[in-house]
């Protein structure tokens, strides 16, 4: 196989560019289209044209979040650092992550909980606009959603994208009953580094001014 | 679907049943066994059972790299960030990634590199046991490839997952014809979680005492 000349700032539009032709005939949505392209950017995994969810408003609810300089919870350190810190400052937001935090790591144990579960509860303080992403623990997503239906928490949008075997795809299931903005990545895949990809996503389209304003 | 109940602490152990279960009548070597399950694990992707690609010795040289505390050197802060740090320091390694650094950044720009380009350069002069990661960027493993030959970097093992479409497979193929251990995800896919996931599999082995030693 060839090498492909590309110079090094050309390689993600090539990329993209390389999406869109495999996508081929698949329809999608323009206002989720650059969120699906950059989740198979990140994944070079096709199953995403037809595994992600959103809810009605989600895109719109997202944007008008990140316009306004919202936080960005995640599950992870991982998902966090994904989160292009730069494009982020650009718009005033905060990126944070609570599984470190020696408080959380204490009430999970008094609790017999996980830390991601204990992080959601830390989680209901945080002031103003809020997006929660979770890549990887469902014990997160469920916990969330019983905050949310508590009236304890009112994200702007819910990124529910945990990966793997256990209650993973029943976590997914309960969040989508939620009066709550979410884009879910139905079935077991998922995972930091897509939960990063969709608040990318978002984060660009407002810097580029492709937001609903 | 109904809700699994399974304890906080038992969720891994259960995921990696459900794993076991589902390879059926996949047969693994049972050298590369806990690396290819941890893959799956971090990704919810079979396909993994088929396409991770193991020079001869790579395990064993890896082992004893973790066991004399390596450094992990990786291509992106997410994969670094992946990397189980409380196990790493059972064993005194370290890990590192030079995508934020300052002088990095300089010489790749003075060169029309990447800076996962620039990033390999720097890496030849770290000394002692080296793992190399590239989860993210073909340019660093082109380059790492390239250093390889001309006697300038021998890392104890090379782990060559990144994911994409622009000379990713190419890469990939261009590593494995080094005189150097690897682990490589044949195709498009890969990433910062399927880099850090091979790591950390080698070092919970190293900690576990199932290594060659």
């Amino acid at each position: 196989m060839d090498i492909e000349h590309v110079l090094p700032q050309d390689i993600e539009k090539r990329s993209m560019q390389i999406i869109e032709e495999e996508l081929g005939e698949v329809r999608l949505d323009p206002d989720k289209k650059d969120i699906i392209k950059r989740v198979i950017h990140t994944s070079a995994d096709f199953e995403y044209a037809h595994k992600l969810r959103f809810s009605d408003n989600a895109v719109e609810s997202a944007l008008n979040a990140i316009r306004h300089g919202c936080t960005i919870l995640t599950d992870t350190n991982m998902a966090r650092t994904g989160i292009n810190t730069g494009a982020l400052k650009k718009t005033g937001g905060a990126k944070i992550c609570y599984m470190a935090d020696e408080e959380v790591a204490e009430k999970a144990k008094a609790n017999g909980t996980t830390r991601a579960t204990a992080s959601m509860d830390k989680a209901c303080d945080i002031k103003g606009p809020l997006i929660v992403a979770v890549g990887n623990a469902p014990t997160a997503l469920f916990r969330l959603a019983d905050l949310i239906d508590e009236g304890k928490i009112a994200p702007d949008l819910v990124i529910g994208v945990p990966v793997g075997f256990v209650n993973v795809i029943q976590a997914k299931e309960r969040i989508m009953t939620c009066k709550v903005p979410y884009i879910v990545a139905a079935g077991r895949k998922g995972g930091s580094n897509v939960a990063a990809a969709i608040f990318n996503a978002l984060l660009y389209k407002v810097i580029r001014g492709e937001d609903t304003k």
